[in-house]
């Protein structure tokens, strides 16, 4: 996006009048106050002077050329003035008014007709159904905000403009400037991803805030978060919304829209969080640059009871409690009264007043194993507490780590909580979420490092069944592949599977099953697709007679399930593996989805425990393609299952490296045929030296 | 405990000076700024007059009788003083001082000799290390907090003086009061179960908040907390083993297992709190009686991004979305403008006013189908604020339900937050802090109706091998029993096992595993308990060859491990079970547990998954001894396995009727074997009609 959009030099404003509470009024107001120095016009017919301005009856009859118009009237009287802009060659268009595709059919067919309209003469659309925006390094409050709380290194972007009225409160209130704030609304043209690549680039700005119901693409989002190396901080509501499509039984509930969102956040290395108030205190912690280097914690406290609540949550958090250095024991010690506790954490005990908590918190600065360090204090009777936040507020200054102050209590504590306020530290009244949000920003802190960017292009694979997938995939339909060429696309991927065959008759059978007893033999997955109530497998088939016996039962069954009179079945070889395992995908977004202009997350892999028990234990990690094989790995060493894989209580190491090597593959089958809309593998039988697939399906669409 | 021993009809106070800072002048301060009307004896040699007080040089000297002295002069000294209460057969005694048995063997000591000096004399003892306690019935502050937060209904109880200050600073500022608080520091008399027995049965107390790190009969808590039918709230930090080492440095005493205190808070229906803030809220909240009926929440909001967060997070706090009825769908309709949302959450709208919010508010609280309702608000250009709040206040006052608001933002709701806070209304700033305190009280309320006494006396057998067992038993080593009696106690409870036998030599074992082929043949668990990391078990033996090989490969490994040259054999039918189940057991207190001076949880019962992958799944739940059956087949239910239990996928139904006798009657086994101090049975193999007890090794300790 041209960064100049955000910065017109001239802006009309449609929807003034001289009732002062009237939305386009109050931007009008928003925008004069806020010392814009861009030429202003009011627009009504009705008018010749509003708020000292001089006001135009409309944009056509403006002299001069128009940067921008932002439109604050009735849905219904909107689309005369599109044509306006359009005749008047403006570079933009703000759409403030609501009643458009968030009201049904209606508003979002006008909603289409305008923004094609402005799309085909390439002029940039924000909104329609939001709040404006605010760019302080421009002086433009082109809002209706209550309140600008001005200039400050954190970009904004929402898709509620109510939730932005919170955040832009909660600001006021805290005095947290903003570089940006964009309310991006039902996201008609201009949407986050073009945001986030300004603001990533900008070096004025520290770190960006979304609010998001929805990814305009998810997979550029991921990509455009990986590069930022500044936090991204993202609340995205409706996680709890079942899954769009639940495809096949098992990935359905497995991978869903929201494992995906998570999944990405987490490749993104974005930080996630639930709610406003989160939002804001984690936005307060970096405008004042309260990130730690990593997880280890030093605690300082008064009172042993909360530094024991502190520690109890350092594990919970997953944080690390600072191993406190012999030589910083040492130097506590020469301070400290014998009853002290000089480990970790460190107990400065009741009467301590602040030069006690001077050298004890200057003692953890220089301890290396700390990164950041929590000050706890309860106001007993010669607890200085005004003293004790002074000192916190002058070590803040020159420190390198990261000091946080949790002041427990009410009405004794508030002087002193206004000194640490005043001196931008960092204070909290409760532990538990002092240390939650310091757990976030140090993980973010952490994966910094590791975040790497992968690039689709190299798991393209020039694909040799192409035209027989294409065969199967329709717009509106899924389709499950039938199982021979299900088979011969993984094996152009080198997936390791029992020796097997498709056959269409008995002797056909016998004589495949006769060379390799003991077999499985199976219902065909376009067969089983129908219906999954009925008996489909026989396992463990060791002779002949038996192998006849089974087949004519399983034709029956099938016969009787489906209407299918002369059904193929697959004969496999039996494989006994030490662990079931399973991979499952689901695709967010089109078959289109690895070319350049497709839109979504990709697919998204679950990997953990097989068998039939996949979904009681849920032991289930996720992976949005593509990661490299170091993620992979780091990802599967969190499933409980990796333990056995890693051989548990004296059992036999499995073939860990052989799996890593099938998820790589995996990962390549689905970029290079991203028709597949589903995927479901399991059992993966995970031996000494194999990793096995012995069952899959394959689900397609456009 | 005698109620009046916190009503004493006359305090001296040992530790007063010219000093107004020295505790014991605070504490003289405190006593009569509180408008106590009974007698008051500073004493101290030096002076005549203190506090306008006439002053005593001794104990002794004293005139009258005395019920209660008060202690706070150096550690060092309070011997001679103790004498004195003696000599003056006073009633009571509080040790303000710290230097006991937190600081070491020395304190310890000491702290010893005066407990048992003052109970020899029947005198009743609080402290020592304490604050002091309140008791604002009486009119009497004998404590050195800051500030009395004044009367009220709310009982606290409280091992931690420092989190005392903090929580009285807190109700300081917010005006919350307590009928008791009470610092009970190092507990060495008077502990949290004589004062819960004092609150629970006083009518004027609605709620008891304990701050505890230790248990002093865990037992005994667990039954007041049943009895008590009104809300118990509880911070027990010392969670993880961090915190563990952390409290036995602090307190000097150890901290019962984590999983035991969780069993228990629920066993109790106790609220689990996990720190300050949050103990402090959930006070707040009980305070003003908000206490819903039932999980079901309505929303009414006037923005829909934070609607979508509350249902998000309404399913994670295990609360439940209400589903708005049709007549009161009709009445929404009939005020609500044609956009708004009329299911739940209840949209009003951008633009709503006081007047829609009235109305909507009024709607849920006359739905059935809403326990409770969240009220949601964003500042936005035309939101009445203040008006908003002062009709929450108006319908709060005649409602039957709990309306909790959550005003979303910082420096315009202020004025809002203001009206519900002087109109003592529910408000937080953060939706998600709402709900899940919220969750908590509900289940409270809920756990109330289902809350049930189990006797132990009801679970006591008269035991046959009470005898064989003792003979195990130690006060300082933990011993394994042999296999036979093992067997014979199971058998004692109709435990369902494999046909088995206990054999000496392979001619005994051959002529039993002939008549029960396949077997499986096994070290016993006391050859197995020297060490594990040997093949002392083959499994699935056919034939008298294949067991005379495996018996004499067995007997080898026994004794190249072991030593021993003619080790036992177990040999035991193979059974194919569907379900292989573990059911553990630890016992927390010593083997008196069950009688009536013993000290301690008792059992805590572990049951889940069974089998190698026990403790990769841990898929277990927990169950304090006694449970009623009621309450392990809802415990049991809440396992993952419960799942395969049901039949799980076209599986048949398991035998788990079968496997809750089983549970119950290992309750039974432990209470009248109260020895076992663990207890391991893995695998309890479930079939479609039993549950076999395959593998159980049994501990006993004094």
């Amino acid at each position: 996006m041209d960064p100049s959009i955000l910065s017109p030099k001239s802006i009309a404003i449609v929807g003034t009048s001289q009732d002062p509470d009237k939305i386009g009024s109050v931007i009008l107001r928003n925008l004069i106050d806020g010392g814009y120095n861009g030429k202003i016009y009011p627009i009504n017919p009705k008018y010749e002077e509003l708020q000292g301005r001089r006001v135009y009856p409309d944009i056509i009859q403006i002299p001069e050329s128009i940067d921008m118009v932002c439109i604050a009237i009735p849905h219904q009287f909107i689309e005369d003035i599109i044509d306006q802009c359009v005749t008047k060659k403006v570079k933009s268009v703000v759409i403030i008014s609501a009643g458009f595709k968030e009201v049904g059919e209606q508003g979002r067919e006008l909603e289409e007709r305008i923004t094609n309209k402005l799309r085909s003469e390439k002029i940039r659309l924000l909104g329609p159904n939001c709040l404006g925006f605010i760019n302080n390094k421009a002086k433009i409050n082109l809002s209706f905000a209550r309140e600008n709380p001005g200039d400050g290194k954190i970009a904004f972007i929402s898709q509620s403009g109510a939730f932005c009225t919170a955040i832009l409160d909660m600001a006021s209130e805290k005095k947290l400037g903003f570089s940006h704030v964009v309310s991006i609304g039902n996201k008609a043209d201009i949407q986050e991803n073009e945001l986030m690549e300004l603001f990533v680039s900008d070096n004025n700005i520290s770190a960006i805030a979304l609010y998001l119901e929805e990814f305009s693409d998810g997979k550029e989002f991921v990509t455009l978060s990986q590069k930022a190396k500044k936090p991204i901080l993202i609340i995205a509501p409706g996680s709890s919304e079942k899954a769009k499509e639940a495809i096949s039984s098992h990935t359905g509930s497995l991978a869903s829209s929201f494992d995906t969102t998570i999944a990405a956040i987490k490749k993104g290395n974005m930080i996630f969080t639930e709610n406003s108030e989160e939002l804001f205190k984690l936005m307060q912690l970096i405008n004042i640059n309260i990130i730690p280097k990593g997880k280890k914690v030093g605690i300082v406290s008064n009172a042993g009871g909360p530094g024991i609540i502190a520690v109890d949550r350092i594990e919970k958090e997953k944080l690390e409690l600072s191993e406190i250095g012999e030589k910083t024991k040492q130097k506590l010690l020469s301070f400290l009264p014998p009853e002290s506790s000089i480990s970790n954490p460190v107990d400065i005990l009741g009467d301590a007043k602040s030069d006690r908590y001077e050298l004890a918190i200057q003692a953890l600065l220089d301890e290396i194993s700390v990164d950041s360090i929590l000050v706890l204090l309860t106001p007993q009777l010669i607890t200085e507490i005004e003293g004790t936040a002074q000192i916190i507020a002058n070590l803040s200054k020159k420190a390198s780590k990261p000091i946080i102050s949790c002041f427990l209590g009410g009405k004794y504590i508030k002087s002193g909580i206004r000194i640490l306020e005043e001196n931008n530290c960092a204070w909290f009244n409760d532990i538990q979420e002092a240390l939650h949000l310091i757990s976030k920003l140090a993980e973010f802190n952490e994966g910094k490092e590791l975040t790497k960017i992968v690039d689709c292009g190299e798991y393209l694979v020039k694909t040799k069944h192409k035209k027989e997938v294409e065969e199967y995939v329709y717009k509106d339909r899924i389709e499950i592949l039938r199982d021979n060429l299900t088979i011969q696309i993984l094996k152009e991927f080198k997936i390791d599977m029992p020796e097997q065959m498709v056959v269409s008759n008995l002797e056909q059978g016998i004589d495949f099953a006769s060379t390799i007893f003991p077999v499985a033999i199976k219902a065909t997955a376009q067969d089983l697709a129908h219906k999954t109530d009925f008996k489909g497998i026989f396992l463990d088939i060791r002779t002949i007679t038996e192998f006849e016996e089974k087949y004519n039962e399983l034709k029956e069954n099938i016969t009787k399930t489906t209407g299918n009179v002369a059904p193929l079945i697959l004969i496999q070889q039996m494989i006994e593996g030490n662990l079931e395992f399973f991979i499952g995908a689901n695709r967010e977004g089109g078959s289109d989805i690895y070319e350049k202009n497709g839109l979504g997350f990709g697919h998204l892999l679950a990997i953990g425990q097989g068998g039939i028990y996949t979904e009681i234990f849920k032991d289930i990690r996720h992976i949005l393609v593509p990661e490299c094989r170091e993620k992979i790995e780091s990802i599967l060493s969190r499933t409980k299952v990796s333990m056995i894989l890693d051989g548990y209580r004296g059992k036999p190491k499995l073939a860990k490296e052989k799996l890593v090597d099938l998820i790589m593959n995996i990962q390549k089958l689905l970029v290079s045929y991203p028709e597949i809309i589903s995927m479901d593998i399991n059992p993966v039988m995970i031996t000494e030296d194999r990793a096995v697939v012995v069952d899959t399906k394959l689900y397609v669409k456009s």
